[in-house]
């Protein structure tokens, strides 16, 4: 198995597909950008170890602003080298190679690699993982110095790093004398398991297993919950406790209430759920390929299936964010799921939609079906790429369905907790590993095409080169033609996703044989046999699904809104395509009966293209409840929704949103009329 | 002016009406079962200062589980002197006269008066106001004491809680050397504010003036606000908070993030909230009849009007509940008012709800008008009167609109923090108080009658006594007939409340002469002018108005559902009564256009009469959303709402809710189809 992060190097982008467009916008833009953010607030030389102002910031407890500074570093390093092999820029390449440098020499001589806990706070190593984001610092690190390996093919980062994993590997396990600890933000699991596949460090294997099967062990250090037990070392009481910690021993906010394999419903911070998630998810992978025979397999994919389908049927937005709750950044209980802060909540993180793909793009390896395949692509065209600004130099880290007067739509150049921003980068770094699932199996290549856009797909089998090549105008048009170049006639299956919203309107051209028919479609992916490719190397998928249709959500939401979608964009609007709006859309009213009017419209700076939508809106008069003191009673008397101002509506992409300037007034789910 | 808790003794109420059944089997019952309760928990004789095993128990932080002992006590006897009149009886009396004995030799030399600082934590007095409720539980030894006073016509409870207000009156001032402190638990202030008017006490005047004016002051004491600044005198740092303090400095919990006068919503812990705008309420009735030139009258008036507003327009449920957030019992952000557990909070405790009755009582002193009768009334027949079972032996603390798997519809025997059931009595107790004011001005007798029951009231003015009986069958039947007594034809106006449900639908019989139409009511009181009851000592209103209707809530709250109302009284469906119900309501669906059959039912353990509602229901399906993994995305396509199921559903008030077993399925709101 490998991972999309060395995968994407099979792929190559082509045509002027929104995915490509982004692409090169984060590599001729955001990448440096972001090198300017890292400069401008003292990261980029934070490795040098010398004071920064920053440091003596302690206005938050117990996580001080400069903690994940050693990831934001990583994270870039991380895409930076994603897009050097295709987009090489000297100042890039110079400035990797200097962080390189410094992380190089800030290394303790046992191994140790931390610039909080080497500069401001040298004696407290360890002494917090709930909060502190040691391990999760280092997994970014892993990540790094295996990007930097693939591009650099040198160890000049990878050797420190794995250093510093030998010193993590001496200091926690389930031996006498170790710490039975793990990382209260995940993302080092995920980070060990890819050193484990990429370098055969069974170590790492060894000790990411540990962490994930640990997690939430209520007696694991001496009799208590390790949180606990580090907390009372602290000297802390149970009672002062972070901001996002709702409630004394809240450990829900970092999914180790319980074990992993007891946990019924996915809670807490959405991005730590998900990214512990994923590794699991990464262990049940390489179990399938290795057979460590591992313990309870059927229990932990039984556990995976759990979580993800509390999130999914119960815990997700119609835009693939999920997190409803700022105060914890992360998931509120179910069903909960209000558009905009003045209707209780919703946070959407664009970390945690990312690591929705992470975990997506696993669960298609265990267990290829369209329900991860079609998630992974609302949430890549709608809660991620909504993230970043077309100009590729702002983003944003709350992603709501709806503004407010607290909350306006919009988006910053940085954040002081800098995640999302570099996250973006290396997602759209490595975005062709998330394309298509490919490689040999029994004697016979296979390509799971997974996302439709124009790329091709390049990779060696035993018994020869294969070449796929999609192109298509995805996601404004269904119609995706392939091209199959297969010199040595390898034995080749294809599967091609059909998504759930195309309700199985598409063809193929030419068709499949009548005993093998398109609607013979398994689990959301249509199969391409070796007969129907040895003699058709050229097809077409029309998926005629593409057009625009109304959504819902669970009743149980309580929303009694409807969204507009077309294929897998769902659709905003703002206030800058329409004026006339002054309230953030709270009283807007669509008909789902009136006709949709689509318009190819083109974003002048780029030349890029979109389908915006045009309907007719009405506004709700509020009536007697508009004004204050409204009555002398909590309710009033029912009457029929009152309708006003009949005018026409624009709807644009989410991911279009912010875009056009504007008063910052959005919304996704308009009332119903 | 004359607090309620004074003035019940001059109504007596007579016939069978359901706030009379109320008051008798409180009287008969449930005064002797909170004794029985007091009992075997240990409250009873916790003024003998003995150590008992609750004591112990540390598990709750900061408060132990027996701090509000003396409360629970003191709201007893309180309860209890105002039924000894009406309803002699020996035992009740002999338990007032021993937890008196106990309270008097429970005083300190010094006056401090406390069962924990004495007992349990004897170093630790006023070391933690925001907390620990030691100026909470003084305000209730004062309103026993004054009850004690009242009844026994003695000063044995009297005499040694004003020796404690003077101690605390030392304490706590703006005086250098003086703390400058005021409680966490607002109640204090009431109860000196009484003090003050019953015994002209001028000492408990300036300290309730004190609280309520140095409540908030961001540099009250050494320059920082007083929580924060007796935080760190405990060496607590600002993250340690107890579990209803949302985050670090969360203030607005107690309402002492800003002085009163800047508060511009209503916000947190909302009994402690409404005691305290009681208190400023009281204040300012007190201003307006004695005239201290208190600072800032129109301001502090004019912030009264601005957090009532915003409480009854946005943040109260249809039963007269406020508070939707369960962790802090409190307000949540305007127009956050889901209907159960399940859909993200409901709270609307019993307190609460006695507050606003409170509050309300002060609002119609200061400014006559029928939106504070209304919600009075509102408040009385709908989230106070569920409260308690009919059986008067068991209780609700918290009143959400709909049950759920974790929160049954069902009613306690006791609470270990057992404010609400006692508060029940005490407010029974006084009901009469409520249920108008009336009094002597200018020359010339009133009563403004705020509630319809039926009862008769008393009083002396300067010419003479006046008499004025009200009979009707309230809240089912809206004739109300009155017959004044006025043997020395006492120049007298009578105010009637005409409740906003009934739009303006009565006749007054006899009528008003034509220049004074009954049209002609002013903020929701119609005026019998001296000249129309000179002649007419008999008349009779009738609000033609008391029937069903279905009502909605403000649009902003998401709730699309209705509500079904008849008079004041809000009807809820019980599975008792809908024994097909297994879902907790949440899929039925009613039919506002369906025709509503109404039946005089009779409880039969009591012969109590009530009106039941027979309409239609139809379930909801849920069709594709019903299955876990119902899809491979969270949203589907928008459809017709799919009913089946056609069935009666019988509709009972929500008062008489868990009256009747069943399995704890109750909703309020149900959806409309």
């Amino acid at each position: 198995m490998a991972h999309p992060q060395v995968t994407f190097r099979n792929t190559a982008f082509t045509g002027e597909s929104i995915l490509a467009s982004r692409r090169n916008r984060v590599a001729s833009t955001t990448i440096k950008t972001q090198l300017d953010q890292l400069k401008t607030t003292g990261r980029y030389s934070c490795f040098e170890l010398k004071w920064h102002p920053t440091y003596d910031d302690t206005s938050m407890w117990p996580v001080p602003k400069h903690l994940f500074w050693d990831s934001d570093i990583a994270k870039w390093i991380e895409g930076a080298c994603y897009f050097l092999e295709s987009h090489y820029d000297k100042e890039i390449d110079d400035a990797v190679q200097y962080m390189v440098r410094t992380i190089r020499g800030a290394q303790q001589e046992d191994g140790y690699l931390n610039i909080h806990y080497t500069v401001v706070d040298p004696g407290g190593r360890w002494s917090n993982l709930r909060d502190m984001h040691e391990l999760y610092n280092c997994g970014h690190l892993i990540e790094a110095a295996l990007a930097h390996k693939n591009y650099y093919k040198n160890d000049l980062l990878l050797e420190p790093i794995v250093k510093y994993v030998g010193l993590i590997a001496k200091t926690f396990g389930p031996e006498d004398g170790k710490l039975h600890g793990y990382p209260g933000h995940p993302e080092i699991e995920m980070a060990l398991l890819r050193l484990y596949i990429e370098t055969d460090n069974k170590e790492a294997y060894k000790l990411a297993r540990y962490f994930i099967e640990e997690r939430g062990n209520p007696t694991g250090q001496n009799g208590k919950l390790y949180y606990d037990w580090e907390a009372e070392q602290r000297k802390e009481s149970p009672w002062q406790r972070p901001n996002h910690y709702k409630e004394a021993r809240a450990h829900w906010y970092n999914q180790a209430h319980a074990p992993i394999l007891k946990q019924q419903t996915i809670e807490g911070h959405s991005v730590r759920a998900l990214y512990l998630l994923t590794a699991v998810a990464d262990l049940l992978c390489i179990e399938k390929t290795k057979s460590f025979q591992m313990d309870k397999f059927s229990e932990w994919l039984t556990a995976l299936h759990r979580l993800w389908d509390n999130m999914v049927d119960k815990k997700m937005y119609v835009t693939g964010g999920v997190g409803a709750i700022h105060q914890w950044e992360g998931f509120g209980i179910d069903y909960f799921l209000p558009q905009s802060t003045d209707e209780g909540g919703c946070y959407s993180e664009t970390c945690a939609s990312i690591a929705v793909m992470f975990l997506a793009e696993r669960m298609l390896k265990i267990d290829l079906n369209g329900r991860y395949g079609d998630i992974m692509d609302l949430c890549l065209y709608n809660n991620v790429m909504t993230a970043m600004s077309l100009d590729g130099k702002s983003f944003t880290y709350v992603n709501q369905l709806g503004s407010s007067e607290s909350d306006k739509n919009g988006r910053e150049d940085w954040f002081w907790c800098a995640c999302c921003p570099p996250n973006f980068s290396r997602l759209f770094g490595s975005l062709g590993g998330y394309l298509w699932h490919f490689g040999e199996r029994d004697g016979e290549a296979y390509v799971n095409v997974h996302l439709y856009t124009s790329a091709k797909l390049a990779f060696e089998t035993d018994q020869g080169p294969i070449e796929l090549e999609q192109s298509s105008n995805w996601p404004w048009d269904g119609t995706v033609s392939f091209k199959l170049h297969n010199p040595k006639q390898v034995n080749t299956a294809i599967k091609l996703r059909i998504p759930g919203w195309a309700n199985g309107d598409f063809t193929l051209d030419p068709p499949l044989s009548t005993t093998d028919k398109p609607t013979s479609v398994t689990n959301g992916y249509l199969t391409l046999p070796a007969e129907y490719l040895s003699s058709n190397a050229e097809f077409t998928l029309v998926i005629s699904g593409v057009s625009t249709r109304w959504l819902e959500a669970h009743p149980y939401t309580n929303q009694n809104v409807v969204y507009l979608a077309r294929g897998p964009i769902i659709y905003c609007a703002e206030d800058a395509h329409n004026p006339w709006e002054n309230g953030h859309f709270r009283n807007t009213v669509v008909k789902p009966g009136q006709p949709i009017r689509e318009e190819v419209k083109t974003w002048e700076p780029t030349g890029e293209t979109y389908i915006a939508l045009h309907t007719k809106a009405w506004t709700r008069s509020l009536g007697t409840w508009d004004k204050e003191n409204h009555g002398t009673d909590p309710t009033r008397e029912i009457g029929a929704l009152d309708l006003s101002d009949e005018r026409d509506i624009v709807f644009v992409p989410y991911y279009f949103r912010a875009n056009s300037g504007g008063k910052g007034h959005m919304r996704v789910g308009m009332i119903k009329g």
